[in-house]
């Protein structure tokens, strides 16, 4: 595990980080870095990507066209990524040319939900209870162990919500496992939570790692919809997120912000955690850190990521930042007129329901320096 | 005077506005209207602009090229720019095809060292003592009547120190005079002030009106070196300056940021203002407003010309602005280590002494809410 190991020196001003993904995420990391006086090459098989607007340069191609992930890597000095399922091809193709931030092996595990529950482990935190499912009869063996309900999950390629099923007493079994299409998967057992809370953990090339305050998060269908900080969270719950975010970086031998879904359970009456997943990137729940801190989450991936020294992570206000999701945005006027709230729109040309199209900081409390 | 007259209704998120001048302001106008999910559109006839790194869509032709702006007004809402000399042509060119904020009047009084003068005694305000100067009989009469030492400055053009030229006791009229390149000029008085500070006013279409808190600028070399926030100033001229600011804006009926350059000066035993320098645009003395604000300058005057609401101009830190001029940029890594800093580069890919080359904003101290 050597993922920030092949960086050389700092990226001078002027320096040129490429960007795999069009989407929101790349749009705010490319903005980010324009602020540091680094410039951004995004590269996306998607020809209505929003990120495309914020650059002079981008490639249109699919994640296997050799000729043009070639070019993208003589015109870039770093390779980072705005979502973790980048094909394992492109990243082995890209990292033997150009430094690939965070790179293959924190990729191979994230991108694996078995994987990542084995890591999570492996470094000395919980997660759901959980069976690897490969046919109908693994399930079957599976439901018995975990009871129901519980949530089948392929092992690869989910996201909000995508590729997973609720099973719940009376469902039948075959229909669940051809609902996420017969894919490897892994079975969780129902986890009685009392929040959702998020940390996000910086590390650079050298180690040094910042944490953003936890974020407690309220889904809504299976998509983020509300994050808050400060989390209603327990001191020593609160203690130990962050040192989830910190051991999962340093092993992940990480570059640039690592996200880390967390359940808040109770335990014997305390607060205790258990890891949900892990997410190699910037992310929704660390959205608030672009009007909270000095320095946002964006700009934070890119200054690792380009291995300059990180900024402060110290929050400077309450902040609370809802989604814009669907016809939200619709209401980008009113929203703009309240004086606390600082509107933030993706420039998606298509609208449709669930679809993350910008979302609101709102200031709730400033704090005092 | 009706520069605001021409606007529709709000420009809404995926709209295009375009920028005239490819610089920093440029630059730093475009990743503000990203954030708000506006495109931006930038035409400079440099082709080593730093803002064409941060837009997808460009234009580099001359400011006289009638196919070029032709086509330019065809793919933009609104168009706004990053100075003020903007030649005369292009605002007319443009105007007749696409709402220009702010527009001709305001160019053709802020672009006009004497019009603006008048501009400002015609709105009941004081500026330093002047006479126009066309020859050198006239600046003859002019230093006899200001006395020395006198500023001799080009009518037009003039910026940072450009175009103009100190007259002290024993200089030589005439070399002063061929100095400015004989071009209509005023000669001003020397005006012995206390502190140079800036307003900066946001105006909308609507006639709303937000005013940033007062700057206090120190220069160097004719340049802007610090700006601090809070100004040392006295209640009643804080409360001048800010009606200052208000009071251009209406008279203009202007539509963006108005940033306004004041002397404060001892009249009596009290503080007494007066007014330096318009600039009809975003200025060096509000880059603080990007992490002091919730809003920063950029945001509102993009805001400001997409007709949206005005955000609030509430100020939530004290805030040292420092300019990094030439190799003061070569210290980025040293500034990105303060946790109180943020950096500003601006990707200039060739450092000259005394050339903007980026700004680090410092936060002193943080308010309470």
């Amino acid at each position: 595990m050597a993922d920030g190991a092949s960086t050389s020196g700092p990226l001078a001003p002027c320096g040129t980080i490429g960007i795999l993904g069009g989407g929101q995420l790349g749009r705010m990391l490319a903005t980010a870095a324009a602020e540091l006086g680094l410039n951004c090459h995004v590269y996306c098989p998607d020809p209505d990507s929003p990120a495309f607007d914020v650059v002079s340069r981008s490639t249109c191609a699919a994640y296997d066209d050799e000729a043009a992930l070639a070019a993208f890597a003589r015109n870039v000095d770093r390779v980072t990524f705005e979502f973790e399922n980048v094909p394992h091809f492109t990243v082995d193709f890209l990292s033997s040319r150009v430094p690939v931030l965070p790179g293959a092996e924190t990729l191979r595990i994230t991108q694996d939900r078995l994987e990542e529950k084995r890591f999570v482990e492996g470094i000395g935190y919980g997660c759901a209870p959980y069976e690897p499912v490969d046919n109908l009869d693994d399930l079957r063996r599976a439901v018995d162990r975990l009871g129901r309900p519980c949530v089948l999950k392929t092992r690869r390629f989910g996201y909000d919500g995508k590729g997973q099923v609720t099973i719940r007493e009376g469902d039948d079994l075959a229909e669940a496992w051809a609902a996420i299409g017969t894919a490897p998967a892994i079975l969780e057992g129902f986890v009685p939570f009392l929040r959702e809370v998020s940390v996000l953990a910086a590390r650079s090339p050298d180690g040094t790692i910042a944490c953003y305050d936890i974020a407690e998060n309220r889904h809504e269908n299976h998509i983020l919809k509300i994050s808050r900080v400060p989390a209603a969270i327990a001191p020593q719950a609160e203690k130990t997120a962050l040192e989830i975010g910190r051991r999962a970086a340093e092993a992940l031998n990480y570059v640039g912000v690592l996200a880390i879904e967390l359940f808040v359970v109770e335990r014997g009456g305390e607060e205790d955690l258990l890891v949900n997943e892990l997410a190699p990137r910037v992310h929704n729940s660390g959205h608030w850190t672009q009007d909270g801190c000095l320095v946002s989450q964006f700009s934070q991936h890119m200054r690792a990521v380009a291995g300059w020294p990180l900024g402060s992570p110290q929050r400077l206000a309450d902040v609370e930042m809802t989604n814009l999701l669907g016809h939200d945005v619709d209401d980008w006027a009113r929203l703009a007129r309240d004086p606390d709230t600082a509107v933030h729109i993706y420039a998606k040309t298509a609208t449709r329901p669930g679809r993350k199209m910008g979302h609101a900081n709102r200031l709730i409390r400033r704090r005092q320096g």
